[in-house]
């Protein structure tokens, strides 16, 4: 079980919460507070509920297959990633991996997309079903942290899905490509006056890349291009770099130096 | 084969070349060469010499066993990247990936070293064989598109490494930790003054964070502390997003807006 080493907060289900505030866990994370943690009863746990508050809980009671965990709960959910990515779907294996990074690296919502260099059978994979992407996401979140699960679409056809999305909440769309001069820094400069509440959104494209008819779809949309250098990176790799940078990027805007 | 689908730049050792500038190639890059690319006679492609410069050659010949190429290399080689890496040793199944991820993001010298939290065994394993990672790392420079290997080296005592290596290169020591709050770029900001030719030297710590012992250690060496806001990343998207943003950096410096 090398998956549960990485349980940064334990995350609690609403379900699994009885009358009094106890959580009663099985499982994976019950293995994990009894093997890895070593937890005994008054032990203190970082935990969450699952798309609401983060807590405290105590452990009330602990073997590898059961936990009991008196929780108390801060008064709201954390503030949530202000960055959507609009993704053209990976391959398989590589999607498979990207899940639980995704989660982590903090991001509100996931669009997955059709593209010309995409090829179809992607869309046939097990990757794509909600209780194996779900558990990924989990994964991710109790690693960095954080409770509030991304929401996943997955986008057939790329064309009318820009034409009738508004994105309402988004005040800029980025979309990197190796075809973009401006650094991702300089794109988000505006934001800045624009103010904290601006979300961003991210279009990042299949490794082969978009097609100029694609880049052209993506400007009429009002996506500004943004590039990363000369290196061309994995889709996996170019996510966490980004992603980064724009966490990175909203930091900034908050904390003084 | 999936590896071969991200072969950007296919990599020549010296040796394989002949007199005249003909380059016979074996093995997986005749295969890409001749069943991704479906090239044939004539066809240009981005080449490079293995620790030299960049080119382009010219098919002679191809089948899936032997592609034969016209090979014209620019004058000198690439710049290396400004960046060098002081790693904790990670576990051997995330090293193991992260290798090539390390040669595209580009990392001019990698130090794997010991930490308190880094279990002893992770030394013997196969990952740590140079034969095992020069090949990957070249998987990683032909995705990028680079041709220079990072030097790599292990290092099983931190104390007397620190004591006696004075990394004569470094212009700027980093340590990222979630005990730190500074952010990168404001810590790299002073490079900026310092000119284009400071190499950076980042240190990232093992999944369970360095000791206060190995921060006070660090920091007596020159270290400045960063960190990486509350989200706690897995040792692979941590050092994706921090050489990438650190990249994005030295890309800011070069590229007038």
């Amino acid at each position: 079980m090398p998956r549960i080493e990485f349980m940064n907060r334990i995350l609690i289900l609403s379900g699994e919460m009885s009358a009094g505030g106890y959580a009663c866990l099985r499982g994976e994370r019950a293995a994990h507070i009894c093997r890895v943690l070593r937890a005994q009863r008054g032990k203190p746990l970082r935990i969450g509920l699952l798309n609401g508050p983060r807590g405290i809980g105590r452990v009330e009671s602990a073997s590898a297959e059961e936990a009991v965990i008196d929780c108390t709960f801060e008064a709201g959910p954390p503030p949530r990633p202000p960055v959507d990515l609009l993704l053209a779907l990976p391959r398989p294996k590589v999607l498979k991996r990207l899940w639980a990074q995704l989660a982590a690296l903090g991001v509100g919502r996931i669009i997955l997309t059709n593209a010309d260099k995409v090829e179809r059978y992607y869309f046939d994979s097990h990757v794509l079903n909600p209780e194996f992407y779900t558990a990924r996401l989990i994964e991710g979140l109790q690693q960095a942290g954080d409770t509030l699960l991304p929401t996943v679409q997955v986008v057939k056809q790329l064309k009318p899905f820009l034409e009738t999305e508004g994105f309402p909440e988004i005040g800029k769309r980025l979309l990197a490509d190796p075809a973009g001069t401006r650094l991702l820094f300089s794109c988000l400069g505006p934001v800045r006056e624009e103010g904290i509440e601006t979300r961003v959104l991210l279009g990042v494209g299949p490794e082969g890349g978009w097609t100029p008819y694609e880049l052209e779809l993506f400007g009429a949309h009002g996506f500004e291009l943004c590039g990363m250098g000369p290196r061309i990176l994995r889709t996996d790799t170019a996510c966490a770099t980004l992603l980064g940078m724009i966490s990175e990027f909203f930091r900034s805007m908050h904390i003084p130096e």
